[in-house]
C-alpha cells in the first residue's frame, strides 16, 4: 500500500481525489491538509465521505508533511503550489500537482500570464500530464503538471487534427461551458446558487483566461508552429462537466481526410476518451461522475469549417481523474485502476 | 378594448402571450385555440393564469374563429401557420404569426429549409417583425412574421457591424446556448427533466438547424452582400434563455472604430436593447422573464477577431414579448405597453 | 408621485423591491442605500435593473436620508432595523420593515428568540403587515412589520381553520421548503451553487428556526388559545419559491365542515389569495415571480388529518411584494398596483 | 462469472443496474431486454455507458430468456413483473423484482392498491429485500422483492424507534421528497424539464400514493401493531434523491432513551447506513450516486416530537443499488461487491 497526501484537501479538487482514491485497492490516503479545517474529519467537511474515508486534516508544517506519505497531490493554488513542491521532491516524494505552475514550459510566459516563478529549474523537468499525448513521459515523472480541465477539453478534441494538418491553426475559435465547481469553493457572490442558477453567462472574454497559454502551447506542439487562438469560456448553472465546441477551417487535406476513421484510430486504445459514432454528439451529462473525455466531429460543408466537439467532467478528467490516472502510471499500477466507474446518467 | 384571440395557446409561446397580455390595457384576450385542451379554463391547464386569465380553451373551426377577435396571434406549427394565416387575413384580421412559416422572403429558400410553401403570395407582404430594424414596416403590417428565438438574439447584436463594414462576414461564427422551453411543450424523452439537467449538449451541429437561412436572410441585408453562417445551437439546463457568442474578423475599419459607441448610438433609444457598459458581459439570468434583449462587445488584440454576446428571454423577446410588441406598433398602441417589466433577478 | 427610499438596497429583497417599484407608476425611488456599494448605480449591482431603474447607491448618515424621500422600506437586518426605523417615524415618515425586529408583539419573547429590543415601546403600535389579516390596520398605520416568509405561507394556509375550530391546534406540525435566495445575498460557502444545487436538505430543524414565534403569535390568535407548533424549514434548489406542508388533526367540527368551501369563501375577494379548485395541487412554479398565495387542502380520511399547503414566492409574496402591497394600503393607493402581474411559468 | 440478466433494460432503473453491474468483477451481463430499442446496443440508448457495457438490447420472447442468464433483475412495471417472474424461477433462477408485485404479503392488500394479483402463492415465498432487516432471510430467497425508494428511506428511519416501543405509531406522519428520475422515462408532459426545473410540488396527497401499504406493513411489523401513516410525497427538481422527514410524539420511553445510541448501535456494521454525529443533518447531496442511506435524529422538545431525517439516492438504494446488494447476498458474494463507491460531492 503506497501512502498518499493531499496538499489542500478542502477544495472541489480535494475531496473528488478523496473520493477516488476511497476505491483505490493499493493506495492508503495518509494524511489530508487544511488550515481551515485542522482537526476535523475530511469526512465531516465534506459528508458525502463517511464511512469511506477516515483522515483527519491537519495544518501541518512543511516537515512533517514529508514523512507522512510517500506519493503527494499538491491541491492548492498556483503560486502556493510552487512554495511547497521543491520541497516535497528534495525529500524524494514523487508529485502530482494540480495547479498551474508546472504546466507552461516557458518561465517567460508562465510569468506574462501569473507571476513570478521560483521554481523555473523544475519547468524542464515537469511532465505535462496529459496521459493520452504523454504517457511514456509521465511514467518516468517526479513531477507531473496535471492540466488544467480547459486544456484538457481542448487538446484532446485538436491535436489528432493539427498533428495531421488538418485543419487550419490560425481560424481556431474554442466556446467552452464550463460546470460552477471549475470557481472553486470559496465564498464569493458571483458563486452563490442564486446569481448562477436558472443562468448561463460568458467570463474573461477576449484573450484572457489563463488556460490560453497553456491550450496554446500544447498545440503548437501538436501543430509543430505557433497557434494562437480565440478562446471564450462560460459559465453552466451545473456543478460538474466542461463541453468544448471548437470551429476551424478545414485544409485541402483535411476536406480530404476521413476525419471520424482518424479519431477512431487515435483513441481506439485509450480506456477514457470515446470517440462517438459518426453523428452522435457528446453531452456533459453523459460523462458526469467519470473520467471520461467524449468527442465528436461534424463538417459544416456550407462553411467548409469543422466543428469538433469535447465533453468531459471538469472535476475528473479535468482534474482529480486525471491526477490519479498520472499516479497510476508514475507508480507502476494499471493505469484505470480506480477510474473504470461508468459516468452517471440520469 | 381591442379583442384578442391566440391561435394555438396551449404552448409555452401561448402561455407566455396570455401572461403579458393579462397585463395590457388596451386588449381583452377573447378567445384562445387549443385541440387537446377544448373547453378546459387555460388558467387551468397553466395554473400560473388562474385569476388572471379567464379564457377558455376551444376547438374552433376556423370560420367561427375570425367573428371572435379583431387581432390574431398564431402560435402553432410552421406548416399549420400557412394553413391558418390566409384566412384570417382575407377576414380583415391582422396577425402576428409566430411560426416560421412568412420569415423568409424567398419562397424557395423557405422550401429547400422547410416545404412546400402554399401560400408564397403573402411572402411580400408580411414584415419581418424585428421592430428594432423595421418599425416603420411593422407599423404598417397586415401580417407579420414574428422572427425566430436565435435569430433574434443573433440579428440584433451584428447588424450595426455589417451595415458598416466593420467585421468580414465570411468569418461569422455563432455559437448559441438556449434553454429548454425553446423545445415546446410536447411529450419527448429528450426534453424531460432528467434528460436535460444537470448537463449540456450541442445539437443539430454543421449547418442544418432551421434559424440558419433566416439569419442568413437578415445578415446578408445588413451587409448588402450574401451571408454564410456557421451556426451551433446548444441545449442549456434553463427554462428560459438564449446567450449568442459570436466571433468574426474585424475589418481594417473594424479595427478602427469605436464599437462600443456605436452600438450605444444605434440602440440608445430602444426602450428593449441595452447596450452594457463597457467591459460588461450579459448573462441569461439578467433578462430573466423580460423582453430586453443585452448586447456587448469584446475585442481580442490577440487574433483581431471581435465576440459580440447577446442574451435574452427566448420565450418573451425571442416569441410572445416581441409578438406583442409588434401587436402594439401595427395597431396605434404605445409599443412598450405591457412590456416594461424588468427583468427578475435572482 | 411620492418619493421612496429603500434602505438597505443591495440583498435579494432590495432588488426585488427596486424591480417591483419600477413598474408602479405612484412612486419614484430617490434613495437606495448601500455600505457596500455606495457611489455605484444599483442597476450595475443588479443588472437585470439596467434602463429601469436609474437609482444610485448610497451610504447616508441618517438624518440625511430623511430628507430624500417620503416613504422608507427598511430592508436591512434584524437589529440594524431596530436602530434606524425610529429615527424614520420621528421624522415624519411611514415603514415598512422588512426585518423580523417589529413582527413580534410581546418584547419578551422577541427577546428569547432574536436579543434585547431597544424600542420596545414601538411594538404596540406595528401592525402585522399581512394585509389578508390586517387590511384596516395597515391602511393607518405609520409602522407596518413585514411578515417573514415562511409565516406568510403558514398565516394564510391555517387562520380560516383555527378561528372556525376545525382542527386541534396541539396537532400542527408545518414542514416548509424554502428556495436559496431565503438565504440571504451574504457570501458564504453552504450557499454556493455548488453546495445546493441538484440537492435537497433540512435545517435548523427541532424547533430553532426564528420565524416560529412569529407563526405560533398569529396563530394562537387565530385560534385564541396558544399554539405550539413543529416547524421544519428545508432548502429547495430553486432561487425562488416555499411550499409548505402542513398537517394537523381535524375536529370533530372540521370533519362535518366544507372546508374548501370556507376557504374559497375567506378569500375570494383577496387578489393575491387563489384557493385552487377541489383536488388541484400548488406548486411554487406556479406562483413564481408573482406576489400570489396558492393554497390548497385535502383530508387524508385514513388518519383524519388535514394536509394544508400553500405557495409563495418568498421575495414577492414573502417579502418584497407583500411590501409594496403595504405600501399601497398606508398611503392610499388601490392596493394591488405594480402587484398583478402573472406568475412566470415556465 | 456468473450470468446476469436485466428485463427492462431502457429505463432508469435498469440504466443505472448497468452501471453498477459493469463495475462488479463476479458477473457479466449478458441479456438487456428492451421492446422499444431492440437491436440497439444498450451504450447507444444510454450514451454514459459507452466502452463500459457492451450488450445489446433485444426483445426476446420468455422462453429463449431463460436460457440467457442465471440470475434475473426484472425491472419492468408491476403486472409485467407477475408476467414474467414466475417464468423465471419456474426455469430454476434467482430473481430480484423491481416491481411492487412482490412486496406485499398478503395479496389482497395488493389488490386493492394495484390489481388482481395473479401468482399469489409466490407472496409467501418472497423475501422483503432489506438487507437491513432481512439478511438472512434474502441470502436464502429465490425471489427478492426489492423494497420502493421511498419505502426504503422511511423503514430504515423508523424501524428501531417502533420495535423499540419510543415512538406512538399513530402520531407518524411522513412527508416525502423525491427527485424525478422516480417519474421514469416515459415521456409525459409532467416530467419534462420546464414543469419541473426551479420548482417544487406535492403530489397524490391525502393516503393515496402506493408506497402506502408497502411502508405500513413493514412499520406494522416493527411495530408489533397495526399502523397507519400520513404520507405526503413531492416532486424535487433535481434527478436523484429522496429526502423524508418523519414526525412522531415520542412516548415516555422515547423521551428517556438515548435515541441518537440506539441508531449508531443498530447501524453500527451497516455498510450503507450512515448515522449522522448529533446534531448533523442529512442531504440528497451527500448520498447522490451511492448506496447510502443517512440518518439523523432531532428532538423537538418544544413539542415531544421526534424528527427522523434519511436521504438515500432513490434509484441506487432505492432501487438498482439495493437490487445489487440484494442479488450479492442471493449468491454469496460479498455484499459490498460493486456498491462502495462513495457519493458524489458536488
Amino acid at each position: 500500500m503506497m501512502r498518499v497526501g493531499i496538499v489542500g484537501a478542502s477544495g472541489y479538487t480535494g475531496v473528488e481525489l478523496a473520493r477516488i482514491l476511497a476505491g483505490h485497492p493499493d493506495i492508503h490516503l495518509t494524511v489530508a491538509t487544511s488550515r481551515q479545517y485542522a482537526g476535523m474529519p475530511l469526512a465531516e467537511v465534506f459528508p458525502n465521505l463517511r464511512k469511506r474515508v477516515d483522515v483527519i486534516c491537519e495544518n501541518l508544517p512543511p516537515e512533517e508533511l514529508v514523512d507522512r506519505a510517500d506519493f503527494f497531490f499538491t491541491a492548492v493554488p498556483h503560486k502556493t503550489a510552487m512554495d511547497i513542491v521543491p520541497m516535497l521532491l528534495a525529500a524524494g516524494k514523487k508529485v502530482v500537482d494540480l495547479s498551474a505552475d508546472f504546466r507552461i514550459r516557458d518561465a517567460s510566459i508562465y510569468e506574462a500570464w501569473y507571476q513570478e516563478h521560483t521554481s523555473p529549474h523544475l519547468l524542464s523537468e515537469a511532465v505535462y500530464g496529459l496521459p493520452e499525448l504523454y504517457r511514456a513521459q509521465v511514467r518516468k515523472a517526479r513531477l507531473t503538471a496535471n492540466p488544467g480541465c480547459y486544456p484538457t477539453s481542448v487538446i484532446l478534441a485538436t491535436t489528432p487534427l493539427l498533428r495531421a494538418g488538418l485543419i487550419d491553426p490560425s481560424t481556431l475559435i474554442i466556446d467552452s461551458k464550463s460546470g460552477t465547481s471549475g470557481a472553486g469553493r470559496s465564498a464569493s457572490v458571483g458563486s452563490l446558487f442564486c446569481e448562477v442558477a436558472d443562468g448561463f453567462r460568458p467570463y474573461k472574454v477576449g484573450g484572457s483566461h489563463r488556460h490560453i497559454p497553456e491550450i496554446e502551447q500544447e498545440l503548437s506542439l501538436a501543430a509543430g508552429t505557433p497557434v494562437t487562438v480565440s478562446f471564450t469560456p462560460h459559465l453552466l448553472p451545473v456543478s460538474r462537466g466542461i463541453l468544448s465546441t471548437i470551429y476551424a477551417t478545414l485544409t485541402d487535406a483535411g476536406k480530404a481526410a476521413d476525419l471520424h476513421a482518424l479519431y477512431a484510430e487515435t483513441y481506439r486504445d485509450e480506456p477514457f476518451v470515446r470517440v462517438l459514432p459518426a453523428g452522435a454528439l457528446p453531452a456533459t451529462q453523459h460523462v458526469r461522475g467519470s473520467n471520461c473525455c467524449d468527442l465528436s466531429l461534424i463538417q459544416d460543408v456550407r462553411t467548409s469549417r469543422l466543428i469538433v466537439m469535447s465533453a468531459i467532467d471538469n472535476i475528473v478528467k479535468g482534474a482529480s481523474g486525471q491526477a490519479v490516472q498520472n499516479m497510476n502510471l508514475m507508480n507502476g499500477f494499471p493505469e484505470t485502476t480506480g477510474l473504470m466507474g461508468a459516468p452517471f446518467f440520469p
